[in-house]
């Protein structure tokens, strides 16, 4: 915080909320980032954020922001680079003012996400569709796809580009966090199931195919994969879990797809970005592998384990898939979207520090 | 109990675990049946019921058989018709037993139910089936589905009838009762989804074709249905809710579908039988229906709820089917069973008492 | 409904609550009266109840209710009989204009709980301290105690009775239905318990002794008695329990208190009233009871239980006990008090029917 | 593992279960120990750890252990220093064979806990009570206090010293870990509270008064408090949260006793004992704190969160406390005893390594 602090400014749009705690935790200590201003509505603004906030994280609020003030989600709020975590009801707008303003705003809301200039980025699946900056004015927007979006489309990469995915059927069982605070109430899920999350399914079914498209001629081409998801709510902290069902062009044994999931790097090989995780993916064995409260937090949180990978006598192969949501599917996924922006010299005058 | 009750002696096997619990509830205050004996494991014979329980259901233990005495479950038990909840490491042998000894049992063990002579009954759906007990010497036995698959294969039944299902993708959430007692610790649960439940998949994927199956000279040719089924245990209590996508060979809309489905009567049409619901499937309308909790208890536990039925990308049609796991999934469903039995002339010496 | 229905119509005030929507069950179908309005926030005034509820009951809006227009709390809504189930932030102002329009209103909300010429009513506790209805003047306002309360002060009134009560120390654990709708988020309380309840412990320690107190000359003088609570918050549906340490101006044996506690009819022995449990407090035997999802619906949820009864090191007995806090504890025992209003004679112009 | 390992070889006995898992975690890494062989029933006895363990916690099994072959509990085990997690239905006559054969035995198991020869230790309150070793021969016995009563005794010594505690009421509220694998099943706890411990409270009200014992001439002289307890189990995996109240001989303001508790540094101070928490008792002043799932893992487990100091109308004081039952409570606090006894140079021939 003092003159020889040379890390990266970093705004919090949201910062109250379940996925912006998030990401004040995770920027706690972060090697390139430092918390430059924590922004919410403005019925928060002006409070100290220890006060502000109604903290849900496990520990403490990091001591470095608990009394800093929280300030409105307007102009003047000074940061080349904002991660957002606002609500939909306001984020399209929001972020669209900061990046004229000059800012490059990573966003987990889902309102410019299928804007075409807009990358959907997961980094290590598509880290080259950061190419539609170049079509946007101002500093520019990124998004992170949903949470649930994002555990499937890293699974489903290094399987498309090896054995060619035409369909999918998913069903998740997702947790309570993905629906913020206050979110969904104790009396609708204790010993319950809610089998419908409001734009869940076609987020799903629309977002994986921008994801794993194709950029050519600063335009991208999505997908044909045909998929068919169906989302379900459990009473569960944290981690999406999902069933998939995945048909391939060409013939893979459960054998080949658990080594190509396994072995998978991306785009982020050889980057050493700070929030990447070891492993993308990790490949688990045990018969009732994997449940949210074993591996959720595998590598930070930021790592997607599959498990139970096996014939499907529909399709080509099933397995399950977990993800920490608001780790990995929410306020990890943006900052290493962050992150990318910076290895890739997308945050003009900005380097990695220490490189 | 005394000389004036007209009613069929019965007996229930595996009285003590969470099955047989049930059925001793479902039994208390029967029209047609009363509770001739209750038999358990060696460890609970001798002492009276309420001691050798460890009752876990909603509500006391019915006053008729808290001071009833366990028998051991050893031939010389004398009752005409024998519910059993008998777990699979000894109910094959012991049901046998007492079909031989002129028993007819009505099995919710898995031990017997593929067995080319042995009914496996959905009263509603296959009640045709009970033919095959010519075959069988002895009292005669006869199954009830897996858990799961009864919820999945009511539903189908109609659906087959009218448009021809060639293909069902099915991935349940089911309650942790089906796992009995002690079942599925709590430490494994709480906060947590197990995706696998051993054996499950493959009964859901074996049994629904012989359910569906067409009784012809004396045998039953299962229906040529595709399944892929995955399952996944919940901390829910009671209800099985299952995502299911089904393939047909005719065109059918979402609102065909729902037509079908709430008219379903079957087979126990016009036969009065005290455990049936007035309605075998409820469509429901409501966005983020069925749901455990709310809708388990419909029609007593005995009906099936099916919400959410919209198109599919990749099959035909979608939806969302509950089913109470332990009264229509277990101990309803196999009293159901019985009374089907008894109302159809199969339990030598009996007629429906009143009629 | 129609000109041969001799009920009393009965206004429920907040009806798209939690209370609200249980008040509205229990009137389904109620022999004395029936649903003349609904009313609830203008954000729900016009539309027709079964769109304005978030219905998070087991089974079905009752078929009488569903398509009843809500209306805003606003005078000129006509019953003489009026349960108000409406939040503390408005419950006041609103149930006293009411009142001053000429209904007797039964209150659940705690705005008047303390005025001195308020009863603040448990029918069996203190059913003469309606009585202090004759120095109101309007309709008139009788109210129900907290959720909480209620079975702490049901399980003190015989005790104190027979042996003089002059400490108790209350620790509860309380359902999530008590904090209403959306009330506690699921991320609270899944894997956790929350130590506190903002108010609560003041009102078991100040509503105690009005309930258990003398009515002399026109007003309540509270019982001497030191009560020592502290409330929590836990992962149940419904259902608080509450361990209770007791001591006593004279000498009791388990057994002793075990009795005055089964025998205990009180102030409304005799009435018929029809949300009456048949015995208002159960003593349970078992080592582990009272549980909250065994035990609730004693007595279709209107019974206290009670269990462990056994001496304390520090006071005399100690014990625990178990109140369905939706119904016992808020709507149903509500009703009740409505119930005694009209069987003592105190709705004017109306008798109980059919009498 | 290797010649220059220089750690003191630690064998684990009852490896398999909830808390010998946890035993196995805090040692992957431990400074001063390592694991020497892995002991368990004959059942798991041959197999490989990875194989003969049903694995519960978060995080993978170490990899140093996985393939470590588990062996039976007998003697010829050879390690100076063991850490028992065994059952109680063995632990007495096991511990006592390896205690014969020379070792020093460290228990978690109940069964020599009120041996007079024996100290009930907690490092920080009494580690003075070693001196009770003196009297035994062979290796010697150390015991861990039930994991209900490590949290309340470590916040009772600072307030003893200081007022004088003459009365404890505490009610329990702990979580299902405690209860051991299978322990309490999902079917008797979901939507529950078994408001009823086996031996729990005995153990709380006993123990207790040891620990805080005065020890002179070799014996201890259990303190003089009278302590009523009553123990419930409740949703949680972790984390047994307790409400307090207590009467002191002095006056003490809740702020007093605030500083007093946040000032305790106990018996390990200066050691540097690795597994010891910075504070043994963290002192919250949310209004809502401390809750199991927000401050359970506080100082990696090992610190006591005290919260919500107040005053109490029947005795002094009262809080809530909070500590981590199978880290403090069990694994993490036998650990730290067997630290203190290697830093007391009570492990004949060992001393800490690297000092």
């Amino acid at each position: 915080m003092n003159g020889a602090d040379q890390r990266i400014p970093v705004g919090v749009l949201g910062a109250t909320g379940s996925v912006g705690q998030r990401m004040v935790r995770l920027l706690d200590g972060h090697p390139w980032f430092r918390v430059a201003f924590l922004g919410a509505s403005s019925r928060s603004a002006g409070r100290p954020y220890r006060e502000a906030v109604h903290w849900v994280q496990d520990g403490p609020i990091p001591g470095e922001v608990a009394e800093m003030e929280v300030r409105d989600v307007e102009p003047g709020l000074d940061a080349p680079l904002v991660l957002s975590a606002l609500d939909s009801s306001v984020a399209g707008e929001v972020e669209r003012r900061f990046a004229d303003a000059g800012a490059l705003v990573v966003s987990n809301a889902k309102n410019h996400r299928m804007d075409p200039d807009v990358p959907l980025l997961i980094p290590e699946v598509n880290g080259d569709h950061l190419a539609l900056l170049d079509s946007q004015s101002g500093g520019g927007i990124v998004t992170n796809p949903n949470c649930s979006t994002i555990g499937l489309a890293l699974s489903l990469k290094p399987l498309h580009d090896a054995f060619g995915v035409h369909s999918v059927h998913v069903v998740t069982l997702q947790a309570v966090s993905g629906g913020g605070i206050p979110g969904v109430a104790s009396m609708e899920i204790l010993d319950n199931v809610v089998p419908y999350i409001g734009g869940e399914e076609e987020k799903l079914e629309l977002e994986t195919g921008k994801i794993l498209g194709t950029l050519s001629s600063g335009t991208v081409a999505p997908a044909r994969i045909q998929i068919s998801a169906q989302c379900n709510r459990v009473p569960v902290i944290d981690g999406h879990l999902e069933c998939v069902s995945v048909g391939f062009s060409r013939d893979a044994s459960p054998e080949e797809a658990a080594r190509v999931l396994s072995e998978f790097q991306g785009a982020t090989r050889g980057l050493n970005l700070p929030s990447a995780p070891r492993r993308p993916i990790h490949v688990l064995t045990g018969e009732a592998d994997p449940q949210p409260r074993l591996h959720r937090d595998l590598d930070r949180g930021m790592a997607v384990s599959v498990g139970r990978i096996r014939p499907c006598p529909l399709l080509s192969l099933r397995y399950v898939l977990l993800s920490h949501n608001t780790i990995r599917g929410a306020a990890g996924g943006a900052l290493l979207g962050a992150e990318l922006v910076v290895a890739r010299g997308r945050l003009a005058g900005y380097d990695p520090p220490g490189t």
